[in-house]
């Protein structure tokens, strides 16, 4: 069997797709960037860090670190200075190579981490309150057979 | 009749819908940025300016402009002054109000967004190749859903 051709219609409703992810996802960026300001005077940013870290009881290089956040060394370099000088943070040169880095949450950052995450799952839940758990699932499904996809690539 | 009581299994579908939603949105960021910075020795944030001054032939105030694209002020600026300087970008005081200022597309932004818009729908129509057309209008229709509920908020 033949699938159908690809016609203009089949583009305009991915880009129409991509739109609204985008739309939804800056929306929702927008949201917690205020909340993690608000009750812990932190940026999205700070937490990002600190959530790709907790993911990683043992570390993570610094390059790991940035590419798994999708974004440049140079940026991440300044978001862990912080975070080393705030005592969340521990940086220790891997054995046997002095250049190489590895960084981790110290227990004060382990500990704010934990509260920061709990307020996170509230603000979504109260964000996604409208999107019922089965359709959430569906979705989340969806995303990720795209997902593993790509992240495959390049 | 009462509704299932939430569980707290609803609560974390919604943060891995989340997390999947960030993840996938970061995915074609990086390639968009990627695509744009061959093609067109352009930047993410620029195309994102020029998409909205697009959809605004008469033009739009700076104010309208960090707040459609959940920006500060201050970001939007600089991009729109080198976007003057480049001459893709026009900045006109509107009529008796000379702190304000109308922003909008000159024919040569028009021209050049018109072949990045272009090219936007190609690599996109090719990221989510995998994505059936149907389920593309479904899942952009779910997302419609719950934005529009936010957009009215705060």
């Amino acid at each position: 069997m033949v699938s159908a051709p690809l016609t203009a219609d089949d583009g305009k409703e991915r880009v129409r797709l991509w739109l609204r992810l985008l739309r939804a996802t800056r929306l929702i960026e927008a949201e917690l960037r205020e909340q993690l300001k608000i009750e812990f005077d932190t940026t999205l940013p700070r937490f990002d860090v600190m959530a790709a870290l907790d993911r990683a009881p043992d570390g993570m290089m610094m390059s790991e670190l940035s590419r798994f956040l999708l974004v440049s060394n140079g940026n991440v370099t300044g978001i862990v200075d912080r975070l080393v000088s705030d005592g969340l943070v521990a940086r220790t040169a891997r054995d046997g190579d002095r250049r190489a880095f590895i960084v981790k949450l110290t227990e004060a950052g382990t500990k704010q981490f934990k509260a920061m995450a709990a307020a996170h799952v509230r603000w979504i839940d109260a964000m996604l309150a409208d999107v019922d758990p089965e359709e959430a699932a569906h979705l989340a499904g969806t995303l990720r057979t795209f997902q593993s996809k790509w992240e495959g690539g390049h």
